[in-house]
């Protein structure tokens, strides 16, 4: 068994466990820095009322909170399903190096949940998409995005 | 001055305040239902060392936790830029009625923010993706879904 394998079967029995314990959703995940896991969880949207704590985001801000980091670089994710839009625009922010999955976003699609729908939507023109999108002042906006260009203190991320 | 711009101008003072107190991007999220604001979040990525707390994602998971659901429909948000892939992600899970934003996805470009390139990186293939993607074990995986699948005490979500 390769270290991808076993990190990869400790994501996968996250989500069994998850199931057979009714606490949520059928996914886990796991995150390695240098051959180490550093942050694990199974999907927690139903069990935290909270609709973004799918395993990936749950396991991404576990991993930040234990290295104390926003950026995590050189780590790996390991995940039982292809990651939603939602995740994987966390894994981009993150800077994530690699992402293993084993269930398809197609599989995900045959039991229920909406992930390839997301994919296709975020692909769509706005007046396309199933929700409402209104642009609304945006030269007042600007006026923020000019702070942050001009600002000499700022934190980038 | 409309209901609609009322609200805008909230997150739009929220994002401008993030930055003159340099405590973090220049983005503010306001939540909305039934003409009453639920939630309000500035970005905190760096103040919480944490890439997924766009102000989206924040308001999302204060307004769950204000009204004790996973769900917001019924629900508006008003952010001051175009949601990244991430937190439009979570916008499709949470199930908002709508999304009214003021600067685009190209301004936070022009700003040095990566969400345009991760909305182009979604729509390639896997092997095209900066991000290395590789599939492992599906078989395996699967069974956790036909469990899910098969259960008849699950949550939807």
């Amino acid at each position: 068994m390769t270290a991808h394998e076993k990190f990869m079967r400790m994501a996968i029995a996250l989500s069994r466990q998850n199931v057979e314990q009714g606490a949520g959703g059928p996914f886990g995940a796991v995150i390695v820095k240098n051959g180490k896991v550093v942050a694990q969880s199974a999907n927690q949207v139903v069990a935290e009322n909270d609709p973004t704590a799918h395993a990936e985001i749950s396991a991404i801000r576990l991993a930040c909170k234990q290295l104390g980091v926003y950026d995590l670089n050189g780590c790996t994710i390991y995940t039982s399903c292809e990651p939603c839009p939602m995740c994987l625009g966390a894994i981009y922010w993150a800077k994530l190096d690699a992402v293993y999955y084993a269930n398809s976003k197609i599989d995900a699609s045959s039991i229920g949940f909406d992930d390839n729908f997301i994919y296709e939507e975020l692909g769509k023109q706005f007046h396309q998409r199933r929700v409402k999108m209104v642009q609304l002042l945006r030269n007042e906006a600007l006026v923020a995005f000019k702070l942050w260009k001009d600002s000499e203190s700022k934190t980038g991320y």
